[in-house]
């Protein structure tokens, strides 16, 4: 990720003017308002306006005129009820909005979540930059024999090499068939006077999917967290679990008594079924119980395994 | 609406706050924070946070690095082409929160607005407050005789007292056998130690619909302005429409150039079926045009003259 | 619940309309279709319509030009992997249509649920019937002493006979000042020619919150099985909870392989928070843990031992 | 679009099969159930399932027992009446399920619409095949100069052709670098033994954005004509206007007479500002008008002159 000099110094500006205001307040998120946080290659995800804190969930759920906090033991004791019996409203009354640069098949991906505000930049209208995600090395990953959405083992040698060149060259000619389509240059000139060039919004189709977008990107901590919990799971794609991950840093910072009852209950915790439930009762009362004498399949008996560290 | 002195201090304490922020503030919509605007007898809306401006708008629009905006000439006309064209997702990028107190048929109206977030005091956790909205004599209407849902000419006289007493009385009637049921008085006291007093989730029902209830309410700018259009109409109902009218008021607050743009273009402005646009064609060209030549029925021929003024 | 003999006559009607049609179709439901089941004193729901099998669901995932099913066992165990691992959205696209009747303060629990479709009876365009709540001595419950919103013991005696007067004394009188400001008798004829009669807007705001309204109320599987976990759980008042457990008998014939998997995974398993993951693991490798060694609050410990059945 | 034999057939035994129910049917959309209608080169929309119809409509605004039609005349009267004063939510009540073979850029622009559900083929799990768009000679658009989101003159001759090969030749060349990193043939064997070939999930990204995708895609009635009325549009994108136009066939099949009033009120009829307003009353009282003497923009004007026929 690399800021034009006219970026930065847009930032820097926003980052500059200090206002007066009644609002609610976090210096920590403040700190890291406007500034992007690096993802990827040439991604990164950057807030650019909030509202609320973890008071304003404690008010909301109150319904109350003043702060309505009391001391923070009291409010982190509401705040950890809310999360464990999924009174999920009050986490509706804060609000971030992030700006989000990311490659296209991610954007793909992430758009899924319905409950979000989006103002992607239009293709239709302007040009893209030439920017496309090419993964490290390290995430070269062969695909899984188990799992058919999942990785493998990492690709090496020549075969990663073979990759990488691959992914660099279409990408590369791909972009400039884009721009002898468009015929305009980088610095935005025409090439040939002599013809007309393509419709941006048709010319846009040769472009592959590593590509990069960027969107603002707007929703309230309930979904926020939502969006977490399966995007910071460790069964979504790398490629947007570094995005959620990032997103996390910024949660921590905003509302740290929300975000350490998110990760208590719902990332770090797990959902038992009926039948595993049953499992752990028999376990507990010290009955021998074996995959066949239980109502569990035997992936399911092996994810139960492993989670219990048996 | 009166507040209590512990409301009123509680109030005067965060609008006393100041901080330090980053984020895009507005002057005016700071100055009307916290503090409640009286609506009906002893209802409110009181803006307890926001987010965005203007500028925001213009800022996602253009998906830019800085604030995105330039001159003002050119802002006012990127928001009326964005209102113009149904471009509506900028618009989504501000969000406002509402502290709003009105009686239950009232919300039962706006509840049906899904695209918001909502926390309402619980009258089966706590218990409700002895305030019912009364009309003024002046909205006591009779039913109207052609249009079902609205309103005809005011109730006078021995009617209109004779209704004011009924409300009154039943209010203050099921308020006191509800008091009973829990077994609590107004200092929240045991009225009868030797009962045990009904759970307090069944000794609502008692209690009519014109009760105050009162919730915390959070959308975003697009959702309000639709939100607006349907209730600061004149079909709207009288007791919800004031709450619309005192959040139009905040609107203009807020965002002064998306206020503007949506009253030329939305709430002043009018929608032609295709048939009523041929009318207009047809007396623009000097034809003479009476209901029976047009496609219209003799109700829409009716609201289209009204319309042209004719 | 009593029909009028034209309602159970428009019932008859469409139960009696055979249609042929290339849509899934499922026999234990068309069964049902149309057909009140009790709920309440005077309430009911009944599916109006319906879309989609769990065959639907599969196809969806699958995103199959045909039916999508292989064998059933291949189906069970694909729709038991969507529910175990929160791929929610193949439950989409299955859809259900209800008409509801239920009291005014279980529609308002009911609406917080934004993500279905509502029409409601109108009461400004509309008289309300004379219908109100009366709760069976069995559920006069006392306010809980340990749960803010809940119910204690059942009322007994004398205390148990004057709510019940009560309740059927004010909504009887409530609903005779609302005829008598509406200036209209149970036939709906004038009573007195003299007087004009209020806006129906208006006279209904004197009716108690245990009157009986109805709507039509459709919703996707997925979040219809969302409503469920939180309206058929044992924290949900009993009022809501009868009708959403009406409801789990539809979805049993309606999508067989759903609902079972949707009871295994969600309504008849738990959810572990990372601490209490914590102890399980701990019991199980024969370590003493008690409260104090744990990162539970008194609260948390008490119910994980009731869930693990010590 | 070519189905092949198997999706042929399953299709087949999808129209073959017949079942009774007492559901709501439309005997001209069970007509075109399942059947594909083509767009594009290898796209197409394809109703697989539908709930409700114009009675459904009428009968949800009437909260009836049965039916609720009366006169088909009456029916269409209040129809046209819930559309013209924007009741929408009973046109909620009608669901319809698609569907839809698409290419990507067009996907993400349709995704942008919220209120749907959505199963996509996914490319994490499976491979995609080798079918891009590639458009007609006709719609080869030139930049518009004057619309920056517009088409202009077509192109032609040898920039034409260039254009053709260019997206030709990279869409077959990142394919076949696809299957390439895939290690995989058109048949699903093994290029190399001797190589473990790229995850799903990571090979996908050198596809280019006309590649065609495939999903299910289902909605209520009013959420689709509002879709339709944004993209059956003249402003939107070609690409994206052709599909909106064959869902529109579906619907005027489907429901002939929301349809007839959609076509009516919506897609025929216009939205006046307050200023064109004022325009169109002064041109009716004889007053000369010109740009300078409405409160109009130039391009408004314009638009406001062609609207009128002037």
């Amino acid at each position: 990720m690399l800021l034009s000099d006219q970026q930065r110094q847009d930032i820097e500006q926003l980052r500059g003017d200090g206002q007066q205001t009644r609002r609610a307040t976090v210096a920590a998120l403040e700190e890291m308002l406007y500034e992007p946080l690096p993802v990827l290659d040439h991604g990164f995800i950057r807030v650019v306006d909030y509202m609320g804190d973890d008071a304003a969930v404690v008010q909301a759920a109150r319904v109350s005129y003043g702060r309505g906090t009391r001391r923070i033991s009291e409010d982190r004791g509401l705040l950890r009820y809310l999360m464990r019996h999924r009174h999920t409203t009050p986490f509706e009354m804060c609000e971030i909005k992030y700006h989000v640069k990311l490659p296209v098949f991610v954007a793909r991906q992430w758009i899924r979540h319905r409950t979000a505000n989006v103002n992607e930049y239009s293709a239709r209208y302007s040009i893209l930059d030439r920017e496309f995600y090419i993964p490290e090395p390290a995430q070269l990953a062969a695909q899984s024999r188990s799992n058919r959405q999942g990785r493998g083992d990492v690709l090496e040698g020549e075969e990663a090499v073979r990759v990488l060149d691959i992914l660099r060259e279409d990408a590369a000619r791909n972009y400039a068939d884009y721009q002898e389509m468009l015929n305009e240059d980088d610095e935005g000139n025409v090439i040939d006077p002599g013809r007309a060039g393509l419709a941006r919004e048709l010319a846009r189709m040769n472009l592959p999917l590593n590509i990069y977008t960027q969107w603002y990107w707007k929703t309230d901590l309930h979904n926020l967290m939502h969006f977490l919990s399966l995007r910071a799971d460790a069964h979504a794609q790398y490629e947007i679990r570094v995005y959620a991950e990032a997103m996390m840093d910024t949660v921590r910072a905003w509302v740290p008594l929300t975000a350490e009852a998110f990760e208590d209950y719902r990332l770090g915790g797990c959902q038992l079924s009926r039948a595993a439930l049953d499992v752990v009762k028999r376990l507990l009362a010290g009955e021998e119980v074996a995959v066949e004498s239980s109502d569990l399949s035997p992936r399911e008996w092996r994810e139960l395994m492993a989670l219990l560290g048996r």
